[in-house]
């Protein structure tokens, strides 16, 4: 089968670029992989269980080509599952998973075989033979991968005891760190707000009766994740507040919620307006950068979230952001306590001239690499092109899996392809420069903004 | 001159994926084509009428090159604005309208001439032998152009009766059924409800005196449409509701109405939303796809309109979208009754990410073909390119016309000529997948969709 | 170094395009020039002092990358803020300011040096040379750029004392006007209003005590301004308005203000709406063109306003663009007193669907040429591509610069490059017309614009 790689780089000159790349090391400064996986480091099963046991990207896609749930969430065999995944995946052109599929049968499970419906079976003998043979498991994944760094998204009522086991095993050379995401914090007005705050109280063994205890729950959480690491924190809420109230006017919805007494949807955007900016001012406290994941809808199917919960393939691409509103939180956290680091995502690429412009006007805010619906192809390349076109290329953060599979480092090799197909369009009587900004966004530019934390 | 389809297909490799599906069928699942034009099949007289008496895509391009209204619906002669249109879209490159025209010139009417303003004469004295020498009619074009089914569009005031005489008439092959139009019970507020009212009642049998005869009315109506053969119905109103009041609510807004009383922006707003989610939900019972048309501004030129009446070329792209509203309708009408099969469309190609995605999380809800201004070449392949990055390319349901043209069927060809050169960039070694999904793109997913309608 | 007309013009038939249309005269009907300055005429110090003593896009550039804001609109020399820049520039690519920076200094400082912080030096000395040799002066630049019509933004407040120095001054051949631009008349809630009143009633020789007061200053300012050539009229607001309040409301909310009481957001929004639709009337009155430049947020960071104020590199781009807002806007227009010629612009290109069909909607009424933001290769080919599918591309305005730099004429040759690109691909059998398009859109069309004003 043609490779994914000479798809990509159709000149010399791309390859070129790859080059110099491909064997750099990878820092994947964003992602949902398990701390507890990885310190446990238990050998994988099969490649149906690997692949498709919670990649709810795999799941769209196989409802999207109408396959029934059985196949996909429901109770059939992992073999199954997977000759139905191929079946799919193999004539889904365009689709990065067809993409993906093919890279990580390369890299991980030395398989070649045509990606069809036909030749499922032998891909799932031979992957589950290469499994087997290189004693695939979360720590040789992350090895075999070059990984240097790896932070998880971790609640700030999360315990961090396997971050700590992680920096004690000094046999581990891999960086493992905590993101301190703040969705929980915002969402006071779900069902399950009251024993979430008592798991918050329980970590942070500060008992929450009133609001500047749950704040003071939240300032010693974060100090927590800064002692095992933590250089980053983010968020990924679907609303974005259009302004923030008062600390006397937070409190006092946030007494109302916690009473039991309701309010209305501009107290909430009050609360979650205060709690952003401290949010943030917190940050540049401490060193974080803060991740913003902008525009997206959680949940949209009422009745699939019913019956399985949250990341189920039903969260999709936002059209609310608002410009104006960005702006306003920006300049209240800057006038407050400073800005942090922040790297902007949207999942809506209509957004790109408003928001790289937007960032461009604070110091160290920018937009960050193409996220989640937009890690195709064309979606990266869009992405390139705009921050090229708006901004200064050789400053972007280069990519992140925002995964929750170790097999998805592959998509650091696809993104420096596509990073080095890009480049190479500028000419080759500009190797040098075009050489050095593929490494920065490779690896070095990553590498300065994790700093003193890698 | 050259053929627009040597422009679209540059590799051999395209040519040989055209050619697995040009002789292919045509299934026109939406127009705007009138069943008493089918029925009487009156010959055409000649291009000047037959191209320009109602077809406001052509009044549009010849009103941005600053042709006098005289030569576009003024009282000109035919051949006169027909020449005035050929000095107009000769040189308009980008526009589709050029591109039509010439697949049109050639396919119909056996007419290779450069276009351009000093062959205009010589066009209309060869199209016009054209028409007499092939006694080109309704049925002859709709039979030349391989169609099989043709789906109307049909108010719920309308006689059904030439789609009865169509079907009585054996000798006529081709399917033509009647879509259920549905946007006249939303616009109650507009004068003239009343008089259409009565037209209901008249169509329906049934006294219109309270809301429950109105929803009475609507139900026998759709059962009438399913008894000629009615598989789809459609709305393409230009507010899309933000959400859906109660059944006595409804009642409320509709009996101030019809007794005159005004009403607020909220109380039309809850009106549409309780009759969207209800007529939704008839779909689904009645096995009817829905096809909603979304992001259209309605005769945006008020003294045009007043001159002119509505389809003068008035209509233009909206950019209201709510993720969040149609995240609503589509979770109360799964909650209500359940979903019918819904393709959505948007005239705004800025909205394909959070539509796409959304549908996507609805089984049975799917984003339809790039839609009146996005027709067109870029337009197209940016439709193909975000349902491939975004869904899966082989479930894509194929072309549709939409137009008011019988000759408008040369938009299939041009539809299939934009999508094997899309296909074929994914690589040869690929031949057999994509000449498939090519053939389901061009008739099979849209014949599986029509199903035993046809 | 490879010129930038080769990295464009990759076909010999672009080439022929290209040369067809290069030597054409420059009409720049939109910038930001100083009238003072091109009377004046003082010769150029140093290519520092020239590049980046008022160009907020290489701060806004030199910020993105890092750089110390002493090298930016610091302290530095301008021998260290252009060493600087060049480091910063050179690398920067897929950025128009490194295709800009490469054909000022080919075409006005006959410097070929490949673009790299290692040459600045050698570029500094070079470019100096050229200034002094070549007796580089406003005048000199015009003249050499075969500028024919220039049009500078002007205040109602503004002298025209240059404008009519410039048309007595019968050795300078260049038509030098004034564009009314009239911001000032909306921002009503600003501090410094009431100064900004007196200096209107100053120009105008009005006292301006009351509403009609103030509205017939404007009246006298936009003779004054048409008594010396005007032909243009602009504005460039954050916010456009939604509705347009009756003449005493307005008048009501003007008193308010000009008492120091405070009005609300619904009472400026119709305040603007009336002076949006009065100010549009006068245009058509006069015949004058009316440019709309939208979706653009103004100083978004606070503290960098307070401390530097307006046209810092802080203004970026909006997203609040109502398709609906702007039609009703143009109906009251149309109904009131007329609509002028009208062209309309915007900052984000998501915007081009909805704004191009609604401009076409309304004779004399078109969208303007990428701007600002947009003016790089990827935005001008977007801009065509988006009208030619739309509209029709031989009706398309040219170029402009809205710049602030007499060295910004190289803007037209890049457009004229990436003008012939675009058209080559429709196919040279197409040549005549293809060439004809070229030169209007190049010159005949910006001509026709100005008419008899040039």
């Amino acid at each position: 089968m043609m490779k994914v790689r000479h798809e990509i780089l159709k000149t010399a000159f791309a390859e070129r670029i790859y080059s110099a790349v491909k064997e750099l090391p990878i820092l994947d400064y964003h992602c949902h992989l398990s701390p507890s996986e990885i310190y446990n480091d238990k050998p994988f099963d099969n490649i149906g269980e690997l692949w498709l046991s919670g990649d709810h990207y795999k799941w769209r896609l196989m409802r999207s080509a109408g396959i029934d749930e059985k196949f996909i969430t429901g109770n059939a065999s992992w073999r199954e599952k997977f000759c139905a995944f191929i079946g799919c995946v193999g004539n889904a052109f365009g689709n990065p998973l067809r993409d993906w599929a093919r890279l990580e049968l390369e890299k991980y499970f030395d398989c070649k075989a045509y990606l069809c419906g036909e030749n499922a079976e032998a891909i799932w003998q031979a992957a589950n033979a290469a499994i087997a043979k290189n004693k695939l498991s979360p720590r040789r994944l992350i090895e075999l991968s070059r990984v240097e760094y790896i932070a998880t998204t971790d609640d700030p009522s999360d315990t961090l005891i396997y971050h700590q086991k992680l920096i004690d095993d000094k046999g581990f050379k891999a960086t493992v760190a905590p993101t301190f995401r703040v969705d929980n914090l915002f969402n006071i007005e779900r069902t399950g707000f009251p024993e979430y705050l008592s798991r918050l109280a329980d970590a942070s063994g500060i008992k929450i009766d009133r609001f500047s205890d749950f704040l003071q729950a939240i300032d010693t959480r974060m100090a927590d994740f800064k002692a095992v690491g933590c250089g980053f924190s983010d968020i990924g809420i679907e609303r974005f507040p259009q302004t923030a109230a008062s600390f006397e006017a937070a409190e006092k919805t946030f007494e109302k919620v916690k009473n039991g007494v309701s309010v209305s949807a501009s107290e909430l955007d009050g609360y979650s307006g205060f709690i952003y900016v401290r949010w943030l001012n917190s940050c540049a406290s401490l060193g974080f950068a803060a991740q913003l994941h902008l525009n997206v809808l959680r949940n949209v199917n009422q009745r699939e979230f019913a019956r399985f919960g949250a990341d189920g393939g039903y969260d999709t691409v936002g059209n609310s952001f608002s410009a104006e509103a960005l702006k306003r939180i920006l300049n209240l956290t800057a006038q407050n306590g400073g800005l942090p680091r922040i790297i902007i995502y949207t999942l809506n690429p209509s957004d790109y001239y408003p928001l790289i412009t937007l960032a461009a006007a604070f110091s160290g805010v920018s937009v960050g690499i193409a996220w989640w619906f937009n890690d195709h192809k064309n979606g990266i390349l869009t992405y390139l092109k705009r921050m090229s076109e708006l901004s200064h290329i050789g400053e972007v953060i280069g990519m992140l899996t925002d995964s929750r599979s170790f097999l998805s480092y592959a998509r650091h090799d696809y993104f420096r392809m596509i990073l080095a197909a890009f480049l190479s369009d500028f000419g080759e009587e500009n190797a040098p420069e075009l050489i050095g900004i593929a490494k920065r966004l490779s690896y070095y530019n990553t590498k300065k903004l994790i700093g003193g934390k890698l």
